[in-house]
């Protein structure tokens, strides 16, 4: 019988089971993350964030006293990144007392991910580099509606399509692309409609998962798109999205996003034999 | 800051937050409820089990001293019975020290429920009348598949269809059913293929929430109904879910629901300020 201590919490509801391992002892399995994230059988949840400490980490070679965001997909998959994900490791990190703050550098797959965390509680998570791309790929929705969709890159791929009304957007099924070459592993479909000035609300269909209640490097796809499309400066977008609302300031090829990180429960896990 | 201690569970998948009220004082209100059962922002769960003595129960008229089952819905609406919740909760009282076992007799708004815990861990609880209804009714599903379907009572409506290969049924979107006046405050839907002597396969459209891992009433009334077409004897029938396995006795117009009833995690949940 494994018994183990767990903390639940989300950003913008990209929900994640949290397991302190600071040892890198508990190595979990496919099945232990798939069983963990499970809605109804487990926990539930759209990944897993183990927080490890660096030094018991052999793949990190970076500052040993950092700890290491393990982040794996619901379906046991292993991820290098996760926006919202990070956020909500910080404000874990920071509940425990196994950081003081404000600045908090976080060890991922992907790299250092420097994080601070602002006095109204929201965390602000440097993203690395955004650009877009050349072209536009055409998107057809599950209703036959079709969009021109710009291209971005936050270190996973992105298409973002602007000119539709998300009340009547139907991501009931996957949208396809064309030319379909253009991603051949897939990408992230984000589809953005206009508020006010730097200010736009945003849907999203996640490869590999389907619509989703946020995507953080989509909220960032969404800001640069924005940006290039109105052919303005450096500054602050507000994307909101189904699952509450970021911001995602731009400065050159860099982009920071800042969200809510919230913990809603603690306990103990009882995991199924095997 | 309200914190709660919660427990969650499930049975054959169908799954609850469980919250010790034993004052009846914590009075959570619908959005409370709502909150609670929210997969992403929230614990998640098909619905809420309130443990409450029931002394303190203003509306119980019978044995003070037994467990109250407040059931509400994931949309914070109350209900009266839910056969895989019984076994939940049994589970927890026994878990808990709250009850001895093996019989454990629970209060709910539909009366007072006999359960007992088998020497295996799953837990019986007797469901009460079941019948079946004269007539059928014609269901159609969204692919535009057509099947005739036999009422039953299982002190809430269902209608049961056979003649479907599971693995081919569109559960997508709501079926439909004609005459729509036969169940004009809606339907639970089975739809049933025969696995062998006295068991049988079944899927499940719930009314008001779509298709579930498991319904224990829609168990009940897919055995009865098969009982009917058979024109058998009392007896027992195994009926596979997707969630897992129950067994449903019926003894003349009463039905046993036996299945398996598991608590996964313990802890401690911070509600949001209202």
């Amino acid at each position: 019988m494994r018994r183990w201590q767990f903390s639940k919490g989300h950003g913008t509801q990209n929900d994640f089971v949290v397991l302190l391992d600071r040892q890198n002892v508990l190595d979990p399995s496919v099945d232990d993350v798939r069983w963990l994230c499970d809605r109804r059988a487990g926990i539930g949840g759209d990944g897993l964030l183990r927080v490890v400490l660096a030094r018991h980490v052999p793949e990190w070679e970076g500052d040993p006293d950092l700890w290491f965001m393990d982040y794996r997909n619901a379906d046991g998959s292993f991820a290098q990144m996760c926006g919202n994900g990070v956020r909500v490791f910080v404000r874990y990190l920071l509940d425990e007392g196994l950081a003081s703050g404000p600045e908090v550098d976080v060890a991922t797959r992907a790299g250092l991910k420097p994080a601070s965390v602002l006095p109204d509680g929201r965390v602000r998570v440097g993203m690395g580099p955004v650009s877009v791309q050349p072209g536009t790929v055409r998107v057809t929705t599950a209703d036959g509606s079709a969009f021109d969709a710009t291209p971005a890159d936050v270190g996973n791929p992105h298409a973002v399509s602007f000119g539709t009304r998300l009340g009547d957007l139907d991501l009931t099924r996957a949208p396809v692309w064309r030319p379909s070459s253009t991603f051949p592993e897939g990408v992230n479909l984000e589809f953005v409609e206009p508020v006010g000035e730097r200010h736009v609300a945003m849907r999203v269909f996640e490869r590999g998962v389907g619509e989703t209640r946020s995507c953080g490097t989509g909220t960032v796809a969404a800001a640069a798109a924005s940006r290039a499309r109105e052919g303005s400066g450096d500054g602050t977008w507000t994307v909101d999205v189904p699952g509450g609302r970021v911001e995602v300031e731009l400065t050159g090829g860099e982009a920071f996003l800042t969200g809510p990180a919230v913990l809603v429960a603690h306990g103990e896990v009882t995991l199924p034999n095997v």
